[in-house]
């Protein structure tokens, strides 16, 4: 047997229709804030990412030479490509531009639990507004995803990459050496940052008070402690997610994201449930156009693990509806197949989900297999009903057998199907 | 620059929303029929696709070593990793198994109009049935989709591999050598063919025979001229699609489809729109799993051209709807931000998709942008009115403005919008 590439997935019925109606409850949300989608090719140059990220990445990289001798990169994150589209292409349109993007992202590490080498990020870009209402925009959209999709316990956490650099600018730290610090602050590896901020020059009291800031979280009242511009802007953002009725959302001047192209607001959004892989979203302002070739542009965005969120709602029991089909024709006899064909056709004209014996069963295997596929309804073709224009139709859950007009049939499934009926569409909640 | 990769392509929101919509009308359509959606990843190794369709694959895959010194390719189809994932993992699924899938597919060739070197295919296989109501089950999957999309132009030609095969080998072919043949004759290349079908022993009589029935088409009546099981199998799947209320199939003999894996029914949907690029849709029975480590089961599958579907749908005039703002709103003054967030968020949460200015911009300014991005309404907050928990409501394209209490705003902005709603669901049509 050829297997699938390690570290990649094949998805079942089932995990589809799971992995759709959290993809259409996200994009639902998104539209409803004013964002449009995007999308942008598999691969890039690879150049696209190094530029983004540093040459590193290519380590970490799906990145192979095309016949052309190009560099060629499977994507690993959406928001390079993402920019380099707007760059590109984008940049006559109106802003602030407001767009959204899901897709496969791709990683070469060892696979391990929750983490794949092709896996999916959602992700949103408001481009062009340096403001406190951007921000608290693209916040409050990660926010209100991951609300709607029904993960109950989870965490916002919001900071300022603004106040740790100025901290470290402040105490001598040399600018090409700050994100190297930063990087160990992110991840909270003290052991490794005290060393690098002693070889930059700070003095110990900075040192710990700069571990300070990154330890400080909580209500908006703990910024209290470090007066400033950026303190200032986080207050005007915490106040604009209040109005949007954001009550949830706590300050943490440990969230640092150690890469150089941030410039104010970070945040992060964790799923406790998941333990040490929790994040499930991240983001904030930064500046990348100039890099790819255009204009300066501030933008805020961010992206979220559709597959921990996936996870994350797993956990927390939450699962979606399967589309099973609704009703399963059967012909009691080889003269009735053509009726059951005309009446299979009628009910998906109607807008039913509707399947018909193909393999010319007999009627005890028929039921065997509409159980099997957990099939609603069957609507059993039979010569003598079907003289009188009349037809049986069993609700498989109850075992209620009636007999209708063919001409009512398909209103019949449909005021039936409504008990219990499932949700198809991204709703208003 | 960095500009995207040679042959690939961004997608702006207008034209990804045009996708999106044609995407769920085939998903709806597809649901409808009782096919269930599975996914599998971007690449596969490489084998797997050269098991298929032979050694020379390679040359127009996306191929590359991974890190592993695994041979690693870009799907350049979706069939073969569906029946890889039915081999492995869905042999246990009650049969008949219906699925369909959709996603990107690359292949390393010149890029040319219509055609890229990353491309999206729709497609959809019925696993464990060799009937031909299951023939006529996917045929009519095909055309319900097509149709259901407004394709108005469209022929569905519908042949049988079997009538070909046989009169090969009755003339003496063998059975190494029809592959070859029969790739010439499906690409109607007859100064290519003949010589082919002479250097195989066939009598210029056979020949002519051969070339004849690759010209056949028409009603079902044509293939009164070819008696046989083959031709009886066709007779029937023509009687069910029949039944299924298809009525502008045409049987086709020239249909072939070259290669060796199909064992039946072959049929093709073409869009005359499109000139020399015309095949929107591909498919037939065929049996896989066997060359994948698999027991012998039989399949009807096929795979349509999303890209061409769409440019079809263009060149017939057809569009889809922009997901534009409904409702933008601005705040007079500063002192009435927090209130435009407060009603923004109101109108988003009654599922009104809805913006508001985030770049502290004046009055005429905002409007300007509620314009350019082609919002419907624009929601006034100012101060006068907001005493008196009053609002102005205006709508953008009548230039009409009201005055409506501030808990009456959704209900308001639902009722006047209903007046050329768009459908963002798969409908029932």
């Amino acid at each position: 047997m050829i297997q699938r590439p390690r570290g990649t997935r094949d998805f079942a019925p089932k995990e589809m229709e799971s992995r759709r109606e959290l993809e259409a409850a996200f994009r639902s949300v998104a539209e409803r804030h004013g964002f449009r989608e995007i999308a942008t090719p598999i691969f890039e140059h690879a150049e696209l990412f190094t530029l983004k990220s540093g040459p590193n990445v290519i380590e970490e990289m799906y990145a192979f030479e095309d016949k052309g001798g190009r560099q060629i990169a499977l994507r690993p994150e959406l928001t390079a490509p993402a920019m380099r589209f707007f760059v590109n292409d984008l940049t006559n349109y109106p802003r602030p531009l407001k767009i959204y993007y899901f897709g496969q992202c791709f990683r070469y590490e060892r696979p391990q639990s929750g983490r794949y080498r092709e896996f999916f990020q959602f992700g949103a870009e408001l481009i062009g507004a340096p403001t406190p209402e951007s921000d608290a925009e693209v916040i409050g959209l990660a926010a209100a995803m991951i609300r709607t999709c029904g993960l109950t316990e989870h965490q916002i956490r919001v900071g300022h990459i603004g106040i740790l650099r100025s901290m470290l600018k402040e105490a001598g730290v040399p600018p090409e050496q700050a994100p190297f610090i930063l990087q160990k602050l992110d991840k909270k590896v003290y052991e490794e940052a005290r060393p690098l901020m002693q070889q930059a020059g700070m003095s110990d009291a900075s040192i710990e008070q700069v571990i300070r800031v990154t330890e400080t979280t909580g209500g908006i009242d703990v910024l209290d402690s470090f007066p400033g511009e950026a303190t200032d802007y986080l207050r005007e953002v915490f106040g604009i997610l209040e109005a949007y009725g954001f009550t949830n959302v706590k300050a943490d001047l440990g969230v640092v994201r150690g890469l150089d192209y941030y410039t104010g607001i970070v945040f992060e959004i964790d799923a406790p449930k998941l333990g040490a892989e929790k994040q499930v979203c991240g983001g904030g302002s930064y500046s990348l156009t100039e890099l790819f070739g255009g204009e300066k542009v501030f933008s805020t965005g961010f992206a979220i693990g559709f597959d921990r969120v996936l996870l994350a709602l797993e956990r927390e029991g939450v699962s979606a509806k399967e589309h099973k089909v609704e009703a399963y024709v059967i012909p009691v006899s080889d003269a009735m197949r053509h009726q059951a064909h005309v009446i299979t056709a009628s009910l998906r004209n109607a807008g039913i989900s509707a399947d018909v014996d193909l393999m010319r069963r007999s009627i005890g295997k028929n039921f065997k297999y509409a159980d099997a596929i957990g099939a609603r309804f069957a609507v059993i073709v039979g010569e003598k009903e079907m003289a009188e224009r009349s037809i049986a139709l069993r609700d498989l859950s109850s075992g209620e057998q009636i007999l209708v007009k063919v001409e009512a049939l398909t209103e019949e499934v449909k005021r039936r199907r409504e008990v219990g009926v499932r949700v198809r569409c991204g709703g208003e909640n």
